[in-house]
């Protein structure tokens, strides 16, 4: 199998609460283009800011079987293509800020935001499930949603899991990410697919919300291989060669994860 | 005890093998200026590029008592201040590309580069101390040696630790680090002292080895508080709170320690 893929990404501007009218208008927006993988924001058919739990319970679905979901496997299985894409998730009484990657085959797996940025934390819990790799046939795909970013043991965690890109929905409002997601890329030597979204929310007392869009893919050297505006709607598509990814040489005589010293690593708080 | 202290750095340009030159030459390029903490380059008193293993033991030295930190400890104890530096360590048979800690007191300790760059793999032994923070009174200071920072558990382990201050002497010669460094800060919430040489070496086949200084100070929100040029020697210090880099909270809601997904991480190469 060949490991030259063609991964892309849409960056939206959702409509708070049209989930129909979101889930369309991104497919209109991507149109005809062809790819393996493409990336849509966090909480994409939703928008972000809910003014109470119960607008957050309204919205949100179950996956599998919710519109979100099924609209996404019958794009992807149309397209011949495999979707990651952010919803909010509804399992019994629990909200999850979550993910679904789906392909031409339905439902390959979800993710549940594991770092809960802020006001979030009114409406969704904490991720339950492990990092996972999924493996869409043609990559091996990790999810990581938004503020997981700033948590390193999330993408590493994912890359030393195997994974070849990280595929992350998300909805940003602080300025560091799309730099960030660099040393990502460098310290892992993985792909990264960041989907943002573009606009402003003011649904709740205080200050606009304002999302930063420049969805970006990040090569293995950290390259920026395409980022997007701060403030369009945009989609994008770039070939990339996974084989960058599954090599963790950087020269001759070192290798980023055979190098690793976890004799003197620690990830736990004690001092 | 005040929070407010002084950070500074040296950024050299060593001549290689004159290490009573080098030493000399930084202390004059230092000057009269006053700080809490100085932070000198890797390898700063005999240079990079050794052209064989006998010319590497011949230039290493005991530590303590060597020539390099016997210097710095009587440097340290006339200005009053604490100083961080990169040198060649022998011990025995086997050499090491350390870094000493030395205050007005004396000694405080050393730490051994854990990751080991390229053609240092002929030189040096993989670090065999732990990570550690050491207790200059006035702060916590965890000690990393250039290419450790490509490795995110480097950071993490020293600020899980209590590292208020990371201090980096550094002989940079890959593009990334000066902008990887404020992921360090931003994922850690902890200062961080680069200390980088200029000027280039050829003393063995192939290219120069250009060094590209970019020395600098961040701070625990990720802002780039001083950066020197990439091709002079300068000296800066800057004023620095120690209490930003204590308090791990970035809004009312997270805490990026608090926050960290334990049950999650795994720092194990095992799929």
């Amino acid at each position: 199998m060949s490991s030259i893929i063609q991964a892309g990404f849409l960056q939206t501007r959702p409509e708070f609460g049209a989930v129909q009218a979101n889930l369309d208008h991104a497919k209109k927006l991507w149109g005809e283009r062809k790819a393996d993988l493409l990336v849509l924001p966090e909480l994409f058919s939703t928008g972000y800011q809910f003014q109470s739990l119960a607008e957050a319970r309204n919205l949100s679905e179950p996956i599998p079987d919710g519109p979100t979901t099924d609209f996404l496997i019958d794009w992807a299985q149309n397209a011949g293509m495999t979707i990651v894409a952010g919803l909010a998730e509804r399992e019994g009484k629990a909200l999850y800020n979550s993910a679904v990657i789906v392909g031409p085959e339905g439902l390959i797996g979800k993710f549940r935001k594991a770092h809960i940025f802020d006001t979030e934390n009114n409406f969704f819990e904490p991720g339950d499930l492990p990092f996972t790799v999924f493996d869409a046939g043609f990559a091996k795909i990790g999810i990581m949603i938004c503020f997981d970013w700033r948590f390193p043991e999330t993408a590493r965690t994912l890359a030393l899991q195997g994974a070849d890109i990280i595929a992350h929905p998300s909805n940003l409002v602080l300025p560091h990410c799309p730099q960030a997601m660099i040393t990502r890329c460098l310290e892992n030597r993985v792909y990264a697919v960041t989907s943002d979204r573009v606009g402003s929310e003011k649904r709740v007392a205080g200050d606009p919300m304002k999302f930063i869009g420049q969805s970006q893919v990040v090569d293995p050297d950290g390259t920026v291989m395409v980022r997007a505006s701060e403030d369009r709607e945009e989609a994008h598509v770039v070939e990339i060669d996974l084989e960058k990814a599954r090599n963790k040489r950087i020269n001759g005589r070192n290798d980023l994860f055979a190098d690793r010293r976890e004799d003197l690593y620690r990830v736990d708080g004690k001092g």
